[in-house]
């Protein structure tokens, strides 16, 4: 494990590091924000999954989260997207392949050797930070549009892994957009019984742990009738009896001044948990 | 004039317009931050200069300033670099021409025609802000590496035109060092004599007006000792009677990291001026 990145914010650093993850089977970056604590002390982290197209880089450059883990004392970490390097496979389009890694674990060919994000996300990146970072194994997760998606998933589908939950813009239903049923058919194949594992408004009906939900989504999204359509999430929610916030946000996008905006509320929701 | 981003942050909006400048003789663009209160009333300004290779983008993305706006009720300005389009000299290199217009009037060929960089932030654009936005004649003016010279300049060369001004990371002594020295001589030419009117460190000695400096740098900045040298502006300073606050932030590098950690301060140290 390599640092590339070594930057004083707010009193802490905002690292990169890079290394070689044996579930991707490829070189990865990461990176992550040691607040002032973390100098003395061992601080819970909250992992971020950023959204299509996006690396590493989008959240610590725009979401302006460092100011917030730094007054609660949280470590933020960062992960890519999907797997890279030149033997990867990919796709054309912004929404498959490279950059769109789903946070899911691909069945089919030609993505199953590399795109296995959801394993990489929940074990293996945890197990590397908590080895070499000053971490407790307190865990929050949340993410941005396809990392809201697997912010959701993840903490759904691994009870007792994450402490809190919460996303922005997440496409809370792949199966029924058009963004999920191109990346589901490609990396989990056409029989549609196989996609309900990663679509949490599904795993809430049969979710065994009653995690609080945070959920913001501006109201003049372009992508909230077509890809978001976040009152799936709601219906299935209010089905399962599970807990949701949904908070609608006037005038707000799908960009990073939507995030920035609002990344301190979520900062202080996972401290509160953490 | 045309509005061509529209963003709401932070319970205001994040605009960037587009206008045909007169004195720059091109189109350019422009963002400016409209904090909530800008909705009832008219607010004072600060306008933002930008470093090399910047344009209006790289501070409303990555400073995280509009928290710190809407606290205080600050429009915010951040104009681009340089002029811009097909038909402006360029030159090769990152700084000098497009993207490092050093905020003077540039006097020799083939600059003078489109590189008057002081004219339009001292005049044509705060005329435009205060004909189309609620902002009051009340100025700030700040920036970062070229754009904190930028600040520095036009504050010493126009006094009662601003009543606030900071700078990170400024070079403070261009004629000394060799960014100064490259764009100093093509667009002003060989005479030395030309140039100490843009050079803060020389300006100061001569400056009707005590307007206080605020300067941060990061003491691991990796253009510290080759290009900003801000004991030069120190030494000017003392040796003028010149009120300076110079603050050396330890572990701090060049980077908009920099930047974040510490606008919360600037913006408060504007806002109590204006």
């Amino acid at each position: 494990m390599e640092r590339i990145e070594h930057r004083a914010c707010f009193g802490g650093w905002q690292d990169v590091y890079q290394h070689r993850s044996e579930v991707l089977d490829c070189e990865m970056k990461f990176a992550v924000y040691l607040p002032p604590q973390a100098a003395t002390q061992k601080l819970p982290v909250l992992y971020w999954l950023s959204g299509l197209t996006c690396n590493e880089q989008n959240f610590i450059t725009k979401a302006g989260a460092q100011r917030y883990a730094a007054e609660h004392g949280l470590i933020l970490v960062a992960p890519d997207t999907s797997p890279r390097g030149d033997e990867v496979a990919d796709a054309e389009g912004y929404d498959l392949g490279k950059g769109a890694g789903f946070y899911l674990n691909a069945t089919q060919e030609p993505w199953a050797r590399h795109y296995r994000m959801h394993d990489y996300i929940v074990d293996e990146l945890p197990a590397l930070i908590q080895a070499h970072f000053p971490a407790t194994d307190a865990r929050g997760i949340s993410g941005h549009s396809m990392g809201g998606h697997g912010a959701l998933v993840l903490a759904l589908r691994n009870p007792g892994r994450y402490r809190s939950v919460s996303a922005f813009s997440p496409i809370v239903a792949p199966s029924q957009v058009p963004w999920g049923e191109k990346a589901f058919s490609a990396y989990l194949g056409p029989d549609r019984s196989a996609w309900s594992q990663w679509d949490a408004s599904e795993l809430v009906a049969t979710a065994t742990e009653r995690l609080p939900l945070l959920v913001d989504q501006g109201d003049a999204d372009e992508f909230l009738g077509g890809q978001l359509q976040p009152q799936r999430l709601q219906a299935a929610c209010e089905a399962a009896g599970h807990p949701l916030q949904l908070r609608l946000q006037p005038g707000h996008d799908h960009s990073y001044y939507f995030i920035a905006s609002f990344i301190g509320d979520h900062i202080a929701h996972h401290a509160k948990a953490l």
